[in-house]
Formats: structure tokens, sequence, C-alpha cells
């Protein structure tokens, strides 16, 4: 089962990632944890080229490219043969950010996004878990952990609410796999419902 | 005038997109000598990342859309823009090495290489010189600068006769904007003919 998590910088997705594996494994599966942009040596390279230095080095559309990249390198290498060996795999942020952060932020480019998604990826998640918080929330969460590769945190609450506002729809363009999930309480009690929702998809 | 000049390793191509350059700037006119892959700062970037290191850490999707994405970004950076201050731009390959070395050595994927170029780049040259010659006569000349980016030169001969034909056959099917010329000559009388076509094709 292939289970991706979305939502705004600082919606606490990548620890409800981390907790979900935590809980799957001590049920006895077998987990594999991994991230966009990034999960597999190549792909690492690939975002490191597209987050460090100038954040206008690239194009929207260059950028694109090099995402797809690294996500055709990180399914193939990483995400389908842990598929076939049967393990669960958890990926923090996959096409869905992509369909966000540079098909609704940088121009009108998510039609290209979704030919270049059907051509060179073809494969969506079994479960996305949208972790949903209000922007000024997750804002201020973001800032406490800036780095040198966090450009995409610096967009301001204006655009972040964008952000939230194409997650909710995407959520429903695509409802037979999103689950939206709370994200403005304690990570416990969201983890607990992020558990529940996986429980009722994942097979014996 | 947009010009890439093509053909097999060895062929003799890159000397002679120099010296129509310098034909061209002896005449009077602002030229902008370009290569493929690279071209650009990113693009170069791009470059390194598919051409050191194992040859095998890539599949050929990714390196499509790694070159795909190194290409629109010399494009927009180099070429667009020197098209439009009048320049001649003269380019050492361009998206048909990309459908003969993907397209046609590594698996089907020529559908893949010319969807991709459709969406992402959208423009042929205005001229492709293809310097043609016989593989053996290549390879020998090719082997000679052999260094470590050249791995696509270590193909051998029975691909680069596949290649020949490939071109050729490009070459046909783009018959508008494609010239060929036999490399098995003297540099200079090659370039004579060169300049030739494309005197007959540039507006004055």
């Amino acid at each position: 089962m292939f289970i991706s998590f979305e939502g705004i910088d600082g919606s606490g997705k990548s620890t409800q990632a981390r907790m979900l594996a935590e809980a799957l494994r001590a049920s006895g599966r077998e987990v594999v944890l991994t991230r966009e942009p990034g999960g597999s040596p190549g792909a690492e390279e690939i975002r490191r080229l597209v987050l460090e230095g100038d954040p206008d080095r690239w194009s929207a559309e260059t950028e694109i490219l090099l995402f797809t990249a690294a996500r055709r390198d990180h399914l193939e290498r990483v995400i389908a043969p842990s598929l076939a060996a049967g393990k669960v795999v958890i990926c923090d942020r996959f096409a869905d950010s992509t369909r966000m952060y540079q098909g609704l932020s940088r121009g009108d480019l998510r039609g290209v996004v979704d030919q270049l998604h059907v051509l060179m990826i073809g494969r969506e998640p079994d479960l996305t878990v949208l972790i949903d918080i209000d922007p000024s929330v997750g804002l201020a969460r973001a800032k406490g952990r800036q780095g040198t590769e966090e450009r995409f945190e610096d967009f301001g609450v204006g655009l972040q609410e964008k952000m939230r506002a194409g997650f909710l729809s995407l959520a429903e363009e695509f409802a037979d796999r999103f689950r939206v999930i709370d994200g403005a309480r304690e990570p416990e009690a969201i983890a607990a419902d992020v558990l529940d929702v996986v429980q009722a998809e994942l097979p014996n």
C-alpha cells in the first residue's frame, strides 16, 4: 500500500508520516518511510540542484521537469520495489505537491504538470492523507525550523491560504484516495485519526 | 536563424559548427555558438549530473526528463533571447540527438521523447545540418579524444551504425529542415558545403 501525506508548510504532515510509520511497524508491518523531493540517492541530488542556490535560477517549467525526473527515479528505485516486496510505503509529499506548488503558485501550469505526470509517472498513491491547517498556525510552526532549503516556506500567509484551498479542492477532485484530517490539534489526537483512516484501507 | 548540427560520434559536427560560426562572423553576422547537453549554466549542471558517475545510475526515462529540463533551460536562457536579438544560433546537437540516443538506443522511447518535446520544448531548429559518416571512420576519430564524459562513445560500431541509419531516417522525416552533408572528406571541403546550404536559407 502506497500512502502519501500532503499539506501546507507547517501542517505537521512530516511528524504524522513518522508517527504512522512507527504505529504500523509496532503492529508488525514492514514500512518504508520516504519523502519528496528526493527519497532516492539520484533524486536527492536533483533536489539539491533545485532547492539550493538562487531561487530564480530555474523557470517553473524547468523546475517541473526536474521534480518529475526526481520522482521517476524515486518511484523506480524505492517506491515500486518496496511495494512489490509487500511493504507499506509512506511518502512525505508526492505528485499532489507538484500540482499545488508548481501548478497553482507559479502560473497556470496545472495542465502541464498533469500531462507530464500521465506521461512519465502514471501512478497515484492508494491513499493520500491531507493534514489540513490554518496557514497562520502552519506558518508559525514552519518558521521555527527555517533552513537553507526552505525557500518554499517563504511564500507568506496569502499564498499558503491559496495552497490550503488548492489542497482541499484536490481532495474533492480525487475523493476516492484523499482523506482530510484536522491538523489543528495535539499530534497524538491527529495520529489516532490517521491510523483509523489507514487501517480502514489496509489489506490484512 | 536557429541552426543545429547532428551526427554520430566522431562525425566532425563540432568542428563544422565552429567553422560555420567563424565563417558567418567573418561575413559580419552576430553568432552564438552553443551545445547540448548543456549550453547554459543550469543546463551544464544538469549535464554533469547525467554524464558523470555510474552510467547506469539513471534509467532511460529519467535521463530523458533530465535532458529535457536542460534543453528547456538552454532554450529560455540562451537560444530564445539570442534569436530575439537577431543573432544566428548554432547548436552542436539539439532534440534530434535525444530522439536518437534515448529514443532509439535505449528501448522504444521515441514516442515519449516526442510527446515530451511537444509539451515542454515545442520548437525545432530552422535548419539541421546532418554530418553523415561511416561509423568505423567516426569511431576511430572519437577514440582519439576519449574523456570521462564520453560514455556515449563507448557504444561500439554496431550501435553507431543503427544511429547513422536513424539520423538518415530522421532527415527524411523532417526533410524540410534537414540537410545531409557527406562528412568523409577534408574539413574545409565539408565546411564549404555547409556554408552553401546555410546561405541558401539565411535571410539577408
